[in-house]
């Protein structure tokens, strides 16, 4: 345990900088440059990473000495003990069976308010802990904290990260329709009581400004603004949660929903002594694959005997073109069924946020939830949580900026960052394989969207790309699309 | 000292709360309580400030009770000693005398760059050390601290304050006359050498994320973005500044232009033991002089034997129709002159920062930069740095942020921030007062625009609202401008 905070310590020591990036950098290159497939200075990789940035360019003559780079240091293994949730209590604000009865009849004889979906996954985030030590949706201080300096102050003093305000939009009738009362009842969008809000505080919902604060554009097009933001009403209303009974979605994934409890409870029925997480919303290569299998190995060498996966697709709302949950659940699976991932030492389950596209703002939001879960590793890729801009041809964050934001953020001192290393497909060993820009020539980088391409038409990426099952997975999906694009369209010409 | 510490660490103990911003109305309701002009709860005052609630108003029964109101202390008086600067020293970058002719000969031999009038600004605000620690322009992860965070960690792990991004835009042609040089030459305005940029980073300088996330709007016509960024170059370059000698404008104002270690020996030669600053860019009315007045009662009340205003108006860009800096001074002067104001317990001296008119994320900065002077107490009003929405019909920011945010901002603990009191004329005494919401009807606001408008149609404002001699000098300026308009109108007429 002292062991495993000294090393912590000195992980830390690399952030506590004023160029952090830098440290953030040095630790990447070391962790690269341990490994067989690094790595000589290169255009095409410095465009996908800088764990693959030599060393000699990050010592300025008049920057103190780096702090020893993480990933050569060696010390016994630490006992097991899971990173404590932030602000030190995971948040649990399901109401206790014994009590359902009487708040439910509460409920009842409160001013309603109805709530969409995404409202709903906000709620089931909360309710779970996932933001802790945030209980509700976020008062005026909150939601300015928020937005301004993306972490929160806690009472003793102490900062936790939060850089995604999550707060719930009313309009003037809604607010009217309060009262005086102090307590509201969340309706779910299929009727049903979801919660009790209480000591509720309304203030102005300034969409402009949020919007600018958090995506760093007002450009419209963003998929979460005009899914959630731009109908919305022109107030916020913040207060604590009182959650009726736990959400499901009795959709056939519910089982892979597991709470950071549950998470927590499963990694020390485990014996993890380290948990390193992988948030994605994508289907599952050999490549990341490749990743997170040498993630684990990297563990043990520096001397955890048992560190854990936690593979963990985004399941809440996510943008039309992204492949749906149910069909990523059923890749996965395959991925771990076919042996690709050591199902020992993954677990597998849903992470219930909805998806803001929000880049670096957003990759602390993902980082910081997987603390509550129990994860003291995150795996950070190249431009996380980003898009195209909406309105221009070209990425709209830097592909470094959601690393270097995260290895700075406030309230993440505790999480070791990993930068990514980019994989691509080997031509020269029909496998994926870490990049290696001494012969370049060997490497096909297959992007998201050729993917998808091979898969709609029914073309196969080149062997080892993917397992042949999970890829069975992928046709058969845009497979139904295509049918059901087909049928949509045959409707429309008999109407 | 010790009291002066401990009474500081009961202050901070409001700021340190998920809650802050009522604890900061806790702070500020004592604080108007323990005046003669306050104060039932209206509609009217809480407009302005939330100085004016209530004090049931701030005790939710989930909230832990709010630490005991500073205002409300009473302790023995602390000895002198001004507050440390941010890092613990203060930044000179000012070649010191004896190396400036070797230094100007390299400079002489190093690519050059030419700089705006707002970039010598920053260059002056940074050589004194007002950014402290910051010793240049913004590399990229500190560029991306200020911009996500509104702070800086340190290499000891410690945070500082810093909203407002400093940084030095170039373009293409400009980053390719650098060539491999990690230095450059700084060309003033008028030609002269001004600095040497050393160790240089450059770096993508994505304007469009840049104005969202500092101002949390791209609508079109701020001020700052049109003057400064909205022509610059698409790359930034950071790195340490050697100002090849002291910042002057020569302009008959130099004198005013104290820097942070001038001032710090001026509040020490006068024997302060508390420092109180009050940033302004407009005229100074009897409101204002009424608060300063106000304030430096109640420290005296508290126990400080000889509490010093900083009277600070801002010195660098301002918008075209705010009264300008030498006209400003001139009414500064009239209203120490004329006794408003005593001389004694007042520095008067210009803050050479440029102003970005960016509301609560500028007025960190605006505080920020008066610690490092040596300001423990700072003064802050309604809507403060902020402006009309360039395209729409309402402020660009809520008027309560300001304060909120500051008493949240992290790095700003150390900082005492005193809410504005709102001031107005009194019918009834025919002089600026408090304003008092029992008997609102005695009250007349009397806005900047309606001050400007009086001023230039020569109309006298109500008897009591400015010393004579500084409304003297408002009425001559805009005689001179409306002289110069009709003499520009005449020479276009004979073009």
């Amino acid at each position: 345990m002292a062991a495993r905070e000294a090393r912590r310590a000195a992980l830390r020591v690399g952030a506590a900088s004023l160029i952090p990036s830098r440290a953030a950098a040095s630790a990447a290159a070391t962790f690269a440059s341990s490994s067989s497939a690094s790595s000589s200075p290169s255009q095409l990789a410095s465009r996908f990473s800088f764990s693959s940035r030599p060393l000699r360019f990050l010592h300025h003559h008049h920057h103190p000495p780096m702090p020893p780079p993480p990933f050569l240091v060696r010390s016994p293994p630490p006992r097991a003990a899971l990173l404590q949730p932030d602000g030190g209590l995971l948040v649990d604000v399901v109401v206790p069976s014994a009590e359902r009865a009487s708040k439910l009849a509460e409920a009842q004889h409160l001013p309603q308010l109805s709530i969409s979906r995404i409202d709903l996954e906000w709620v089931h985030v909360v309710s779970e802990g996932w933001a802790s030590p945030l209980r509700g949706f976020m008062r005026q201080s909150e939601y300015l904290q928020s937005l301004h300096f993306n972490c929160l102050r806690l009472q003793d003093g102490s900062i936790v990260n939060m850089s995604v305000p999550i707060v719930l939009a009313i309009d003037d009738a809604q607010k009217e329709s309060f009262g005086p009362s102090s307590a509201i009842t969340l309706v779910g969008p299929s009727g049903n009581l979801v919660a009790i809000l209480r000591n509720i505080e309304t203030y102005k919902h300034n969409k402009e400004e949020r919007i600018a604060r958090t995506w760093g554009t007002t450009a419209p097009g963003l998929p979460y603004v005009e899914e959630a933001i731009t109908q919305a009403g022109n107030w916020l209303v913040g207060g604590d949660l009182e959650v009726l009974e736990p959400i499901k979605y009795n959709d056939g994934l519910d089982h892979y929903r597991l709470s950071p409890a549950e998470l927590r409870k499963e990694f020390e029925r485990r014996n993890a002594d380290a948990v390193f997480a992988f948030q994605l919303r994508n289907p599952v290569h050999n490549g990341h694959a490749l990743l997170m299998t040498d993630t684990r190995r990297r563990l043990l060498e520096m001397g955890f005997k048992n560190p854990v996966l936690l593979l963990h697709p985004l399941g809440g709302y996510t943008k039309a073109d992204d492949v749906p949950l149910a069909w990523r659940m059923k890749q996965h699976d395959k991925v771990l069924g076919e042996g690709v991932l050591d199902p020992e030492t993954t677990v597998l389950a849903i992470f219930p946020s909805p998806m803001h596209y929000a880049g670096p703002t957003e990759v602390q939001w993902h980082a910081k939830a997987r603390i509550n879960a129990g994860a003291d590793f995150y795996i950070v890729g190249r431009d996380p949580a980003g898009m195209g801009h909406p309105t221009e041809k070209r990425d709209l964050y830097h592909p470094d900026h959601g690393k270097m934001v995260l290895s700075m953020a406030p309230g993440l001192e505790r999480l070791n960052i990993l930068p990514f290393r980019v994989a691509a497909y080997d031509k020269s060993q029909r496998k994926m394989a870490f990049f290696d820009p001494s012969r370049a020539e060997d490497f096909i980088f297959i992007s998201g969207t050729k993917m998808r391409n091979f898969a709609k038409n029914g073309e196969n990426p080149p062997d080892g790309f993917m397992c042949p099952g999970g890829w069975q997975v992928l046709v058969d999906y845009y497979k139904s699309l295509a049918a059901e694009e087909s049928k949509a369209a045959k409707e429309h010409l008999v109407v």
